[in-house]
This record gives C-alpha cells, sequence and structure tokens, in this order.
C-alpha cells in the first residue's frame, strides 16, 4: 500500500520551520508495511491545497493531511478534501456540542468562529480529539482513503496511532517493516561503505529482505537496516544475522545496534565496571559532560567535570604544571594527560579525560591549525595501560569541532573500557 | 512571482531524512522577494516524479528542483523533467569532458556511468558545478522557469545562490522581502502574542508592510518580522520601528533583536562589563558552560565551569557546607547561591552562577518534583543587589529542563547585567 502525506500551513513555507509531523506518520505507516511516496507541503491557498488533494488521490489509496483543521479562515483542508473527493459539507451537531462542552468545563463560552469545526465532509467518519477542539475526519472513496489530522504534534500522535492500529493494519497487507539502526564511528563513510557493500546482496536476498541506507554527519554513521516480512521473528533473525555480519566486518567500529547513543554506550560499560569518570574540558566547554549527563542515570558514573577554558584554571584547579603549559603549549598531548590525571587527583574520579583543542575560528596556527583537538583518558594506577593519549585534526566550524571532539573522547573512553575489561 | 520547490530523494521518505536543503532555498528566494507556495517531495520513482514536475510547472512559474541529478540508475530528475516539458535529452560532450578531467585530476579515469551526467535537455543551459561531478540545468519554457540543482548542500547552495543574483533577482520583480528575528524569554507565547499583538494591523498597514510570525519553543518565543518593498531603506526604517514597538512593549523580556542568541548577548554583556563568569552546574551537567563557549572568542570571558552532579564534588570543589546540604537538600536555593559563591572563591570569576535542580526522569519528589531548577547569581562583594535567587519548574524530559535550566540561567545573568549596569 502506497500512501501521500500533505502537511498544511503556510508556516512550513519558510525557511524557518520544517515539517516534522511526516517524520512521526512515516515511522508508524512503516511499521504496518505502508510505504511513503510522496510529501506535499502546501500553505493555507485554497486552490493550491484542492489540487494537492486531487493529485494525491489520483495516484495512492492513502492520503494523510495535518493542519489547516483550526478555526479560523485560513484553515482550509477540510474544505479542499471534501471538494478535491466532489463531497458535500454538512454540519455535524455532536462535534459542536462537544466543543461547547470542552469550553464549559474551563469556564468559557465557545466563540462562534469554532462552529467551523463542526463542518464533516458527507460520508466521512469523525476522529475524536482528546487533546483539542479539532477532530479528525476519515473518508473513503472507491478503494482509497483520506485522513485528516490536527497539525500540533500532540493532537496529531494519538490520533494517528489510534488510526494505524484500527484501521489501517487491517488493510495494509500482511508485510511489516522492522528497522535496525546501526551506529559507527572512527572511520569515514566511504570506508564504512567499503566494508560492509558487498553484505548488500546478500542480506537483500533472504526470505526476509534487508534495505540497507547509510547516513553520514560529522563524527558518525548509521547504517540504517529495514527489512520487510509479514513474520516479526523472521525479520528478527534477518536483522540479528546481518548485525552479526556488519559487527564482523566493522569491528570495535561499530559502537551501537539498538538505538544507543555514543553517550549511553559510554555509560553503561562505565556503570557496569564501576568506575566514575571525571571531565577535563578546554575547547569542549562543557559539551562532553552535558552529553554524558543527557543520559537518565548518569549521576551513578559521573563523578565531575571542570571546564578549564583558561590556562589559570587547568593551572589552579587542575594542578597542570606552569612549566608543562610553557613546553608544550596548551594544546598539546602532554597537557591533555595531565588534564585528565588532575581531574583524578581533585576529585576522587576513577578516570579522567582530558580535552584541549583549537575549536576556531581563531587561535589556529600553521603548527596547529583549527580542528587541532587533543585526548587523554587516564586510569591512575595503571602506568601505560591506563593511558590513551590521541590528537585529532577535525574540519567544520567550532560546533562540529567541539561535538567531533566530545565524540572522539567518548569514543576513546568506550575502546578503552572494552580492551581492558 | 511564485516558486515551487521539488526535492528528490528515497531517504527524504523516511521517518530518519528531513529535506533542508528547501530552508536555505527559500531563504535566498524570500531575499529576492520570491515566495514558495508548495514543496513536494518524492523519490526515485520516475513516473511520480514527471507527474510532480508536470503539477509544478502548470501552478507556479519558478520550479527548482534538488537532487536526483547523479550518474547511477537511481538518478531520475533530469530525464523526468525533460519528459514532462516534452524535451529530447542529447548528450553534451563538453560536460563529460569536464567530468573526465574532474576524474582525471585526481589520477582516475571516469566510469562509463557517469556518461549519464552529461545529458542536457534540449535547449537548456548548464550551470556549471565548482563542487562536483553533476552540472546544473536550466530550462525555459514559455514564460516560466524550472531549475534542477544537485542534492549535496554543497553543491547545491553555491549553485542556487549564482542562479538567483544572476538571472532571477531580475525576473522577480522589485520587491525584496527583508526579515528581522525578535527573540524573548521569560514569558509565554500567548503572553507574547497579547503583548503584541495590538501592533500586527499597525506593522501591516505602512508603506512597507510587515507581516508577523510567531513561533514558540520551550525557554523561548520568535516573532519574525518579514518586510516586503522594493526599497531596502524603507523596509529597515519600517523593521526598525516595529521592533523598537515589539522593544516598547515587552520590555527586557525581548533579548535580541538581530540574530544573536542568548549566549552571544550575555557574551557580549559580559565582555563590555569586563567580567569573567564561572559556572557551578549540578541538573544542567556542563550544558551552560558549553552553550556559552559556543560562542567565538568566549574565553574573553568565560573564566572557569565546574559540573558537580555528585554532594560530595559540591562540597569537596566548590565548598558548599554538608550542613546547608543537610538542611536544605541538594536542590534549594542556599545551596545553589553557595554553588554561586563557591566557584567565584575557588576560580576568581567575577560572577558566579550556580545551576541544581531535578532534571529526571527519576527523583523527584511531591516538594520537589522534576522540572523544579534553582538558579543563583552572585556577584561577591555586593551584597543582596549582587545575589538572585529563583526557583523554576519547567514541564519536558530530561533534554527540555536541561536547556531550559541553562535558558534561563543566562536570561538571570543578561538581567542582571543589564539592571546592574
Amino acid at each position: 500500500m502506497k500512501a501521500e502525506i500533505i502537511a498544511v500551513g503556510s508556516e512550513l513555507l519558510t525557511p524557518a520551520k520544517v515539517d516534522t509531523n511526516s517524520l512521526f506518520i512515516t515511522e508508524r505507516l512503516n511499521e504496518v508495511g505502508i510505504d511513503v511516496s510522496v510529501k506535499t507541503i502546501v500553505g493555507d491557498d485554497p486552490a493550491v491545497l484542492r489540487s494537492a488533494f486531487v493529485q494525491a488521490v489520483a495516484r495512492s489509496e492513502l492520503v494523510i493531511a495535518t493542519g489547516g483543521l483550526g478555526p479560523t479562515d485560513d484553515d482550509v483542508t477540510r474544505e479542499a478534501a471534501a471538494a478535491a473527493l466532489g463531497l458535500s459539507l454538512d454540519e455535524d451537531v455532536r462535534i459542536v456540542e462537544a466543543i461547547e462542552t470542552r469550553f464549559a468545563s474551563r469556564g468559557l463560552t465557545m466563540p462562534a468562529i469554532n462552529r467551523r469545526q463542526g463542518q464533516v465532509p458527507r460520508g466521512a467518519e469523525v476522529l475524536p480529539n482528546p487533546h483539542g477542539t479539532a477532530p479528525g475526519l476519515w473518508m473513503e472513496h472507491g478503494s482509497g482513503v483520506v485522513v485528516l489530522l490536527p497539525g500540533p504534534p500532540r493532537e496529531m500522535r494519538g490520533m494517528l496511532e489510534a488510526v494505524v492500529r484500527e484501521r489501517l493494519a487491517r488493510r495494509a497487507g500482511p508485510d511489516r517493516l522492522f528497522r535496525r539502526v546501526l551506529r559507527v564511528t572512527g572511520r569515514s563513510e566511504s570506508h564504512t561503505e567499503e566494508a560492509v557493500r558487498s553484505a548488500y546482496a546478500v542480506w537483500a536476498g533472504g526470505p526476509a529482505p534487508i534495505a540497507t541506507t547509510i547516513l553520514a554527519s560529522y563524527g558518525q554513521i548509521e547504517l540504517h537496516l529495514t527489512a520487510r516480512a509479514a513474520d516479526a521473528a523472521a525479520a528478527e533473525v534477518a536483522l540479528e544475522a546481518a548485525t552479526a555480519d556488519a559487527r564482523a566486518r566493522l569491528g570495535l567500529d561499530l559502537y551501537s545496534a539498538d538505538g544507543r547513543t555514543m553517550e549511553a554506550v559510554v555509560g553503561d560499560l562505565l556503570r557496569a565496571r564501576g568506575l566514575r569518570i571525571g571531565l577535563a574540558e578546554s575547547c569542549t566547554g562543557g559539551l562532553l559532560a552535558s552529553r554524558l549527563t543527557d543520559v537518565p542515570g548518569s549521576s551513578d558514573y559521573v563523578e565531575a567535570g571542570v571546564v578549564a577554558y583558561s590556562n589559570r584554571i587547568k593551572t589552579s584547579v587542575l594542578g597542570v604544571p606552569d612549566a608543562l603549559i610553557a613546553e608544550h603549549g596548551a594544546v598539546s598531548e602532554p597537557v591533555a594527560a595531565a588534564m585528565a590525571r588532575g581531574i583524578c587527583d581533585r576529585t576522587g574520579a576513577d578516570l579522567g579525560v582530558g580535552v584541549t583543542g583549537v575549536a576556531g575560528p581563531s587561535g589556529g596556527s600553521d603548527h596547529k591549525p583549527v580542528g587541532t583537538v587533543c585526548v587523554a583518558v587516564v586510569r591512575p594506577g595503571l602506568g601505560e595501560p591506563g593511558r590513551r593519549i590521541r590528537t585529532f585534526r577535525f574540519l567544520g566550524g567550532r560546533g562540529l569541532v567541539k561535538f567531533q571532539g566530545s565524540q572522539a573522547a567518548l569514543d576513546m573512553v568506550r575502546r578503552w573500557l572494552l580492551e581492558t575489561s
């Protein structure tokens, strides 16, 4: 079954706002095996919206529209959809009464304008809206269906889930889509592709065929595996086998196959080892600590962080010797290592991370250009086996250098924890 | 002049990826007074893509498509656009030679498949691509124009800017759009709207009419003012007057009218006062420091940050008395104030911020539910005038509580700096 999504709202045609409702809708439809083939984003223009409905209905069995169901004059989705299907609109007294009751429950009188939300295309079924005044509408035409949903995500989401569960799952046929996201770091997109490409055909050729998409961004690559099967168990077996194959090909570079973020993976490893971590950050400016503490329960293993932006703080709070900074510069491997040791000494953390670098846009030199970041991971008392130190050269602006620096630091902690366990 | 955008790529129809090229394109088109009336997102299906072009060309004078110009079989934009306009495709030998040269410059032979990128609809003009192999195409039909651009942002952006500057600005007519973003914090969307709504008609009624859009997210509200005028000076005057009016209505709640973020506004105020700031963070976990250090040049005024996630660190590193935590609890105004004082005492910072709260999802109580955040701003040595302490109750998940806590802390610093200057 093919679906189209129509997102309605003039604000979605400005440079400031992107339609995200359709991502949620796509995910829910995919779960019952329905693919989305077109998305159309239109403003509050009745003629354009009507033509979008006419087109969509001609092309696709299922059309889901969001937005434009409010009470004001620029809410034109009801009228446009009815016109496209050649249906007249009648007032549904029960809807108007429900809206009146909703207002009354807050001690208010329903404004006359809200009457418009009681207009229903002839033959349409009303989908109740527990979170707002705009009801949804379900309209069948021949073998096709048009569904109108409100635009506010809180109102749209529950209604869409009910529609999928109670109405669309039945119609969609036996196949479902099952997804797994493999997250990779420490190699480029092309090196990732090189390692797994020869497996694509094998994965696609099984009884639960898997389609693979590769998505690259700074500091991480994602492989999205999507299996299509009627049988959830068969899909799980196929995804499990493909994941194991990818793991064999990518080794430790594959850091997550179950949706966990890098910071969650590192957190779970720290918790399992019973180690508390301390973060000494210069160029990442607190981002490393902030990412680790984004994870619920991270107080179990995050001991402390120090943002040592000035040399004075590196010296006074972290105990980095002045002479070390004078000899090697603040952005250097010895200083990163001293910061990592210092945070352990000062806070009692079991494992220390030091990050120092040039985030830019200024401050770079020929020898240490913008994007140079030194990272040290130190477990005091273990000598050399307890130390990892590396220097990176990242591309991109200040924000990207900070992110990649934090990602590289987390990844070094992860590898150290895995390789020494 | 009305424009439509067609974004091509099956990955844009998955739950994982949103079309962002169109935001950039919309911004550039708006600058020369061209509105976007429809956006269509389609996969690699030639029939669907052709029907999208047929529709778009019938509705709009300008159609801009991105993506699907690569060398492989699933790159079908050239063929679909040519078919929609009834044009045949011919090979342009110069394009093929340019691609061969590009490969040769890296010591490579052009794969035969890249020949496809030399296919040009009859009568189309070729737009050079300095960053990749896929050239863009400019096709006129009657009074309308269809422009095909590559999908990778790096290749698309420069080409689009050249097209707008050299070709579209002329055709677009005299009007341009001029935008200003007003950022507001400390009041809800409806309280913001209440304060400015009565001005909308005045702003819209001037010689350079201004349209106003309000966008709300957690912790901040944006008012987008868009003036339409042939004369840049007239637009600037109108936007300046509307901004002054908004400032009179919103007072200090309006924190930015020139595109600066909250962290940049606070940074500029700190620099102007010659004050260095120290951050003592519990529940925000480093996010406050990270946001401040996102701003280039922030080493001028960020002295140090401490992430004190455990009570032990609050005591040992920040010098918060054990008894204070025992008496009031770690999430309390006295502890926030002691953290703010402590970071100044330990690091020599001139102004200290302490943030302690319950980010959730666990750790809440009836008395201090998830979302409770205490913030203190302390300038040592000034007594009461140097202290601001507040407790907030934020809604939303862990990430949103962290963000709103950091936003509230920055805003308290901003107001203190403005009110004591």
